[in-house]
């Protein structure tokens, strides 16, 4: 049984739908992205929240009703997912937080690749299967590649990816190792788009995982909230802390909250403020949102050692800048240098050796409490930590 | 509740039992391993198989019933154990499996420091807690160090470790960014074992959690047998095959099943056979089961690409020997050239990228068939990848 109902167009000048059984990226006519739409009032009647998900799956999966996948046969795992929501009481008095605050880590380096990026390939890499599709190809900065080539070794599926040729090398020798054709790129992930172009054009067959040029990785990130949700026992922290490149796993969580509004399974509290983070050396969204725009501009010269969050421009960006405006949250900036404390903080600290990305989050924390953007209201404050320190260049580190 | 009876001797010749509330390494009469008891009785006239488990908890402390700890409020834990049994139909071909023998992967590498050390520092760290001992010291090959300063780090306790200076870089960086004293010894692990001796002499109030000198890792390292259960439905598989260095994996693995026996909470099937895979550069376990000894002699010249597996001799020999003759089981060497082609053979297939022990078990299986321990009539075969290829040092592939 699959509750799917449509493809959406985000445009809400547009309003099209598309097919959900028909091989779509963009939206046909306005190429806006599509984002999975379900039958969320026949799941509120034949469900309730504790018959919804089924736990004796222990990964994402155990949310099937609420994803796009329709027949099981298809679906690739490796037990994504189902990572844990660590309290962190050590650094508690770092950031001057109240005893009744609760500051929480959810920990998406304890997932196959290491990253939260198999989400997105587990559940986008079965419904490529369930379409009938042989051959992808990806931009990435990094670790989004080297988890699609996880998934297309698991599934048989050819996976091609060009990546910076200053990408990590953790990442470029996973991908290679996964058997994925890899090719490096002079440039930033702007430019191995523009190579992205260029293989479709001669490989019309192969389908592009771009970020948010399909609406399937979304979904899997997504997850990320429902299990939020579900580690809090069916309450919505106050405060969702994302480090944000593309954006797509900010966007997922925030659907799945708004999924799970709709359904009626909120216990307590309302929309969390969401809270995204970048480095001040690739920080296109404040500069949108500072000057009221709804779309960024390409952000020249971009350079951080949180590789993730180099993204000079997303094809997500009004998705994003709504979405902090809508719930009252806020973009932040950390310094390379805040960045690197944090990273060498937070493993004293609370046992967390994160990546860079993640430990820009962290960071960030001590600024949106001084700029009022968490509150002493807010009880609950989740920061998703989105990678193992074990990715990165340890430049500073190595001597 | 706690069902914890005593701490007994392993010697069967000695039958000590000591404490369980006090501080205590080896037998105080005989200086054996000692291992945790429980009033599994009680457990079984209390508990059904369906209550045992805490369902709530997604990690090893689901099954705290069976584990040492008194106190909650004593647990470390940042989410380590229920990593995920993998089908591998992949590789079924490469080792020419029958269609109804079914190959499974328990990735260990979905743990906190991504390998399986953290179930024994998570379980022990939060004994030690309860115990009110304020610092450990430990003899490490790398990845066992990097788990207990981990968990220091999130305990707040002082962790002393000794590792050879040529351990893998990844699990040197990691305990010292958690924040642990590291010595670099210029040796192997056996000499770090006497380094450690005399880091005792000078701290007396130090706790040494060396290999099997303590009772509580072991405890820890049992989880992944609970697990297998629980994933396998409460059966057990036929096989395990676990690469073995100083061996507490493995006896854990089988302290859990006799547990899980004993208590008759096993549906079918029998204890598994066990097979214990070392590298042929390092394999003191297979000479002596060859001589038909029950204690092994040191290996000399010890020397392996698998860092974990490079033990020249464990203090748990006797038990691992007794267990592998005991189940019918086999100790199988792989070459170092077998262990690479299976490290860079299971991400094409499988999508996994194991640490190089796991790659150790896995190359086992063709042998082990080939010899005849593994049958046509065994159905499940279980292979523990202990850890990430993350914590390698990638030697092989840097040109
Ligand atoms: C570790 C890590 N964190 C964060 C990001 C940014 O993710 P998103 O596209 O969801 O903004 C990436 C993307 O590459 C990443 O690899
Ligand atoms: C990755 C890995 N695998 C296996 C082993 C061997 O473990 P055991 O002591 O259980 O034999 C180790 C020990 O250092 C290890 O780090
Ligand atoms: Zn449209
Ligand atoms: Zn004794």
């Amino acid at each position: 049984m699959s509750f799917i109902k449509y493809l959406e167009c985000t445009n809400t000048k547009c309003n099209n739908t598309e097919d959900i059984h028909k091989i779509q990226n963009q939206c046909t006519k306005c190429s806006y992205p599509l984002f999975v739409r379900y039958h969320l009032d026949k799941i509120r009647s034949n469900y309730t929240k504790g018959t919804a998900i089924d736990f004796k799956l222990n990964s994402l999966w155990r949310y099937k009703l609420l994803l796009p996948v329709i027949d099981d046969k298809f679906i690739v795992t490796l037990g994504e997912g189902m990572t844990p929501l660590i309290a962190c009481t050590n650094l508690h008095g770092n950031f001057q937080l109240h005893a009744e605050q609760k500051l929480w880590v959810k920990d998406e380096s304890q997932n196959p690749t290491s990253t939260f990026k198999c989400r997105g390939s587990s559940v986008a890499m079965s419904k490529v299967k369930e379409l009938g599709i042989e051959s992808i190809v990806i931009p990435t900065n990094g670790n989004a590649g080297s988890a699609w080539a996880c998934y297309g070794a698991k599934s048989q599926t050819q996976v091609n990816i060009y990546t910076p040729k200053d990408a990590t090398f953790m990442a470029k020798q996973e991908s290679i190792l996964f058997g994925a054709q890899v090719v490096l790129v002079d440039g930033l992930i702007s430019d191995c788009s523009k190579m992205v172009q260029k293989h479709l054009e001669l490989n019309p067959k192969c389908f592009d995982v771009s970020t948010l040029r399909e609406p399937y990785r979304l979904e899997g990130k997504k997850t990320m909230g429902l299990e939020i949700w579900e580690q809090m026992n069916g309450c919505l922290p106050n405060v969702i802390v994302y480090p944000t490149g593309g954006g797509v796993g900010l966007i997922g969580i925030y659907k799945a909250f708004q999924e799970l509004l709709e359904l009626g399974w909120v216990d307590s509290c309302k929309m969390p403020k969401f809270i995204s983070v970048q480095s001040e050396g690739c920080c296109p969204l404040i500069e949108a949102y500072e000057r009221g725009d709804s779309k960024c501009t390409f952000f020249n010269g971009a350079s951080t050692i949180a590789t993730g969050m180099r993204v000079p421009r997303s094809l997500g960006d009004f998705l994003l800048l709504d979405i902090i405006r809508q719930t009252n949250g806020a973009f932040i900036t950390v310094t390379e240098q805040e960045i690197i404390e944090m990273h060498s903080l937070a493993p004293k600290k609370e046992g967390l050796f994160m990546c860079y990305e993640g430990a820009s989050a962290l960071a960030a924390i001590q600024k949106a409490k001084s700029l009022g953007h968490i509150q002493d209201s807010d009880k609950d404050i989740v920061v998703i930590n989105t990678g193992s320190g074990l990715k990165n260049k340890l430049e500073y580190l190595i001597d």
